[in-house]
């Protein structure tokens, strides 16, 4: 099964279009946590987990939360994604990217030592630097667009020829789509750029959309100028606003109703 | 002690531009230390910076080559640089880049559990981040200007204002050099980008030079184009041409001749 069936399959029988962002973070975790538990991160990951599977489409997982943690966080990357029930799309957000033969490495360290569905990557370095992701053809390689940040216009709105850098990179995403494992990531907190985007990459395309939530993102308009004219090929993810929604014992459950609350929006605008 | 003093001692003390890139590979490694080796990265890992400690300025682990032996890898990593010499640098090129918050933890990761001296950064997502980088003064923040791969000309090319965007980033690094701990990388691939960029940033910014050797830099364009008026602030990097240099048991002899030939090279044009 490639990417796009496992997507498909999961966005109808979840009705969402929800990713859930495991951006663990032991400052904004749950302090009880922290006290007795062995292993916290893992606990608290296994409990949104739990508590929210039946919600969601994807699972995102920022590597820079894991990274920080040294070998400790290697391991419970792993763990963590061998959790996420088997038909969750797992995203491995690490917006890496080097030249060719590193790049390689990184795939391989992403698509097979970690096994994700899908990653996100830095275009940067041009065509060369993003091929042996795409090479790994039933998996989706999310190259990054136009970013949630409020810095992304420094350079991405740099003007070529009268059009932005980003429209440039969206062009690029949709000639690079021969296998069709190519995505693209589209920060919520630019809605019209978000419109721009869809129209350049076509309907097949899917888009990783962050932004929504704590950062400011509109939720109408994003599933509006996201999705496609199925109203699908789009996750819009949220992190903090879910996994860090409750602070006590009932985290697990605040979290779920957050994740229930939000998917619902989505899906009314759908 | 910050990184340009670092940086200064070493290139006078081993009379040296050049770093080494430690990228283990174990196609490319020879193939006895496999055999009876119980750590046998590590262990090649030792054997080079034994036998060109003495010739070199730093040394430069790309993330990507570790990453993708799992928590193995994490722990190789710490213990590779744990080994070098407290006065020799240390440049962890991971080339890592995310919104402001999730960029705090990569700089946390490389400088503070990983304790390296200079990191590599990839611009695309603007200035709030790369700041939380920056914010390590003692540090280095090296930015992507123009890399050494062929597609670099994909995006690093395109005109803005009749200018190309790979010197709109250098503008960039030169502004945002505030504390003086800004770094440019710049492929030896690209001779004529490079004096261009050297011309941008000014004498005191240090450029981190890949692209020698299999690559196929041009030694002297790349010393006398990147280095400054005093014929410093340059780091050249070689990784295969001196770590596979041999195949056999005295690879690390040969390691240590081609890494005295480079350093001699890069000297006779300074």
């Amino acid at each position: 099964m490639n990417f796009r069936e496992k997507l498909y399959n999961i966005v109808h029988k979840n009705n969402s279009l929800l990713c859930v962002g495991l951006d663990i973070d032991k400052e904004k975790m749950p302090k009880f946590l922290f006290e007795k538990d062995k292993d916290p991160f893992f606990d608290f990951n296994k409990s949104i987990i739990d508590s929210t599977k039946d919600l969601v489409c994807a699972y995102k997982l920022n590597m820079a939360f894991y990274e920080v943690l040294g070998e400790k966080g290697v391991d419970l990357l792993q763990k963590t994604i061998d959790y996420i029930p088997q038909e969750v799309i797992v995203i491995l957000d690490g917006k890496r990217n080097d030249i060719g033969d590193t790049a390689r490495k990184y795939a391989q360290s992403l698509f097979e030592t970690f096994h994700a569905d899908a990653v996100t990557v830095n275009p940067y370095l041009g065509k060369d630097s993003v091929t042996p992701f795409l090479e790994y053809k039933d998996k989706c390689t999310f190259i990054l667009c136009r970013t949630s940040n409020p810095s992304a216009v420094d350079f991405q709105d740099l003007k070529i020829k009268d059009k932005p850098f980003y429209q440039q990179v969206a062009e690029k995403v949709k000639e690079w789509n021969i296998y069709g494992n190519c995505g693209a990531v589209v920060g919520a907190t630019y809605p019209d750029e978000l419109k721009t985007i869809r129209g350049i990459v076509g309907e097949d395309i899917p888009l990783l959309i962050p932004g929504i939530g704590i950062q400011g993102g509109d939720i109408e308009k994003t599933v509006k100028n996201g999705t496609n004219n199925k109203s699908e090929m789009t996750i819009i993810n949220s992190s903090r606003g879910i996994i860090y929604a409750g602070y006590d014992k009932d985290f697990a459950e605040k979290s779920r109703e957050s994740a229930l609350f939000l998917r619902d929006e989505i899906n009314k605008y759908r």
